[in-house]
């Protein structure tokens, strides 16, 4: 319906004249700032610097480790050395020890001799020293009762003990003939920002059609219980080392942590890529005997239960009392070094906004990045955050009625291309007409939500609240299929080309966000919409997909 | 202009009309012995069993290593238990010993704690127990000449002895955006396979566009000389280690060799992943002490001096004297298990000889399965046993006028879409004729080629010495851009539907050979082609692309 080349202007238009959106005048936009903003994201840019700090210096940046710690101290001292005020570290209570892995090898010794590829399982205990012992493996029963299981386990208790132990059957994971499309296609994308008859987004694997919870009949345990169960079993039965499968192609691994964050639930434990894992069960399905070194080295931070959101401040002018706030969640999972999920995101809003400091743009509100803690257990630093600032709808503060805000990137090295903001329409009006002079570089719009649901990332802790959490929607390149929380979450999966332009266009957001007369329109009275009725569980099963997946719309569940 | 519903017939009718071709009576078909061979082949298939055995257990076979002599043995007395006559092991002269890496783990352990991907270098030493060091890094000249090397490195002496030293400056791998198909498009095939106006074969990355010598200036040393040079500095300054850049995404590691074979001349090297190579010199680079550990095991075979292809034969019957070959390489590199180069090519030849067996066929001819060792190393076994057995066509052997082919399999798991066979017009069409039943499962058609030299895989040693290689074209899939030479080459990688249905194609081709009336026609007299001028240098580098890369129609340059 709409061409390339003038793809904004028959949205406005549609925008100023039908029924069911409100008229309003256009937003100012200055398009003399717009271009030296492009200059100095383009020609000046930091952002890889901060990517390669962020991630080979720091990373992994595991929520309660002294790697998130230090890496929020160092971006707080980044931040006041390009001129940024308040820079600091808010507390947030974690209550989890910080863990660390140091060291992982492991290899089969017999009947061939190879080194295998594997991780940690976070916030498991490593192996006393160097192990060299049997393998076995479990073939749980599937869906089972607790007895059923029980009965299961029973029988296994001799087989299992003092051995290398690897659970559950092995996932074949065939050659992936459809492989997922880099870039978002612009009129599916259209069509799902279309501001009249908005299309339902559609996502892709890990979106949130694979993160609904498992069905689980009455009786029946669910993946979690049966986790914890034959957790309690191996430790019980003194097994060395617990090993799960990686389950991914190409030696990807994800690997999520123990849900107890504590030690003594668990046995050591490492998930082996998809390919040593089925090699060696394989060897194990002949009744071949199978020998396994393994030797993990984690170490643990009781200071780690107090975390840290680290914050920072261009102050505004005549409207300094109002916020607009730009963030990303800094801690990672392990695997990795964290690039993608989620250097990137604090990577491209502190640039943003350092782009607004440095060409000395004068915000009339103040601009806050928020660099979270906790979001990979449950977007716990946001959360801690908006509660503490803000309250909700319900029982505000004081802070409340001044908040301009929240933009939020978490969906990997995509460009932008969209945004989701929780409110009216009129607030979606406004971001299209913000974010039009960059069509050029392949943002297509905006949609609003209702949902006041958390979902997949930090945006959405303000959206529960009834804020106007902003929600970018990037393209996928290789987030989903690759690199989100894997052993290939590196700097290496960073396009620059991308990270620069997402930077261009969240600091002419920011600053037209900050300029404007009024702050952004939001649900009032009667039109806010009732809170979500629970929050779904936070903490992935260390064999399940973590349910904390951010979606292609990071906004909507 | 050919449909897909009919592709072969106006093949058929233009072959039989076309000037440039010989006119000939259509080739016999048994198409009740087709139906035969495609019900064992899917029903009864005992491919997966091979397939497991030669990676899981006995991967990865590196030629002189005993895990290669010990496939061989195996596969030989398997194929005894199907009923196979004359099964034994032929020598020939390796001149190399063995070499296996047993261990390997490495870390960085300071400024940061990372347990690190990586694969030794074949025929280097291992450490000598775990080695803790300083890194450096050595970013070599751009083609220098002798003195200019020498120079550089002489300025380098006091900064890497006695360290860990990555040579080479990283290779930054950007996201691909061009993925490459995972089948061959039909249209495309058919044109490269038109009996009339055949379209040179396209190559995609790896094959042999990528292939060429680089063009070195005169007075500059070729890649080989600097790596010798390179080798000869670090071994003379104590180098603990040297580690290479993997050079490709996704934790892809293509390992290959020390080209002299001993270790004296190279100090114990491994390639590490692009992603922990990149980190390491990017902290390096900040001025940040990198510290590693790193130990590697290694263990030399002297007995793999001597090394060996396995043979075994159904006994022909009233022409017995004449022989039909088909086989692949056994032997492998030692990153992963060597499932799609070339465990595939061996369990599908086995696997149709092993069809034609079972179901009683009773070939006029003898049916002969060879699998090479060698061939990483340059198509070594097969040159062997070519020369041994058939001479030239300038020095022939008794045996040389009764062979009546050799089909071989080398590229990964896709099914077969093609041939090329050495020889003239009349044998491609006798191919086409007898795959044309199978268009079903993909197969296009064939082509011919006049060309004696040597290429990527062991059906280049027959045409070079004047006999009908058959090479076969399979489907892309994984190969060059995930499997081909790298640690993820296993058996996760196979699909299952394509190896059985290239047995089955094989075993008919096979079959058909063995019963018509006459050998496969052959150049005679003046119509053979003249032998080709030299050989190309048979022994990769380890920092180069290995110029034995087997191309996408195997038996063309």
């Amino acid at each position: 319906m709409f061409t390339r080349a003038s793809r904004f202007a028959p949205v406005l238009a549609l925008a100023g004249s039908a029924a069911v959106l409100v008229a309003a005048s256009p937003e100012p936009i200055d398009h003399a700032i717009n271009a030296r903003i492009r200059a100095e994201a383009r020609d000046r840019s930091q952002i890889m610097q901060t990517l390669h700090v962020l991630t080979d210096v720091y990373g992994p940046r595991l929520t309660g480790s002294p790697n998130h710690k230090a890496a929020a101290e160092w971006a707080v001292t980044e931040m006041k050395k390009w001129g940024f005020d308040n820079g600091s570290l808010e507390e947030w209570d974690f209550g989890h020890p910080g863990w660390l892995n140091e060291r992982l090898s492991a290899h089969v010794v017999s009947p061939v001799k190879d080194a295998l590829v594997g991780e940690a399982l976070a916030w498991t205990n490593g192996t006393d020293g160097p192990v060299r012992a049997a393998a076995t493996q479990l073939i749980l029963p599937e869906r089972p009762t607790a007895d059923e299981l029980k009965t299961y386990l029973d029988g296994k208790a001799a087989a299992v003990a003092g051995k290398v132990v690897l659970v559950g059957a092995g996932k074949p994971v065939p050659v992936n003939f459809s492989k997922a499309p880099l870039r978002r296609d612009y009129d599916d994308l259209t069509a799902m920002l279309d501001p009249v008859n908005p299309r339902a987004p559609q996502f892709g694997p890990g979106g949130p059609a694979g993160r609904q919870a498992p069905v689980v009949e009455p009786g029946r345990l669910t993946p979690r219980q049966i986790n914890e169960q034959v957790d309690a079993f191996l430790v019980a039965n003194k097994v060395r080392v617990r090993i799960n499968d990686g389950g991914r192609d190409h030696g990807q691994i994800r690997a999520f942590n123990n849900p107890s964050f504590d030690g003594a639930t668990a046995p050591p434990t490492m998930i082996l890529r998809n390919e040593d894992f089925g090699r060696i069960a394989r060897l194990l399905a002949d009744g071949r005997p199978v020998e396994l070194d393994v030797d993990i080295v984690n170490r643990w931070y009781p200071e780690g239960r107090t975390s840290y959101n680290a914050v920072a401040e261009i102050a505004g002018s005549d409207k300094a009392s109002e916020v607009i706030m730009l963030g990303g969640h800094l801690d990672s999972w392990h695997a990795a070094t964290g690039a993608t999920d989620n250097a990137i995101g604090v990577a491209v809003m502190m640039e943003a906004a350092r782009i607004v400091k440095t060409l000395g743009l004068k915000p009339r509100r103040t601009i806050r990045v928020a660099l979270w803690g906790g979001e990979e257990q449950g977007l716990l630093g946001s959360k801690a955050y908006v509660a503490k600032h803000f309250g909700t709808a319900e029982a505000p503060t004081a802070e409340f009625a001044t908040f301009g805000g929240y933009l939020n990137v978490d969906s990997g090295t995509g460009r932008i291309r969209g945004a989701s903001v929780f409110g009216p329409p009129e607030a979606g009006r406004i971001l299209r007409e913000i974010f039009a002079p960059f069509e050029d570089l392949g943002i297509v719009g905006a949609t609003v939500t209702k949902s006041r649901s958390t979902g997949g990332t930090d945006s959405t802790s303000f959206n529960a609240a009834g804020l106007p959490g902003i929600g970018l929607m990037q393209d996928p390149i290789e987030y989903q299929s690759y690199t989100w929380h894997t052993n290939l979450d590196t700097y290496e999966r960073i396009v620059e080309d991308d990270v620069k332009k997402s930077a261009a266009m969240i600091a002419s957001a920011l600053y037209h966000l900050a300029m404007r007369d009024d702050l952004l329109p939001r649900f009032t009275g009667t039109e806010m919409p009732a809170p979500a009725p629970a929050a779904r569980p936070s903490t992935p099963t260390p064999t399940a997909p973590a349910p904390t997946a951010p979606a292609a719309t990071p906004t909507r569940q």
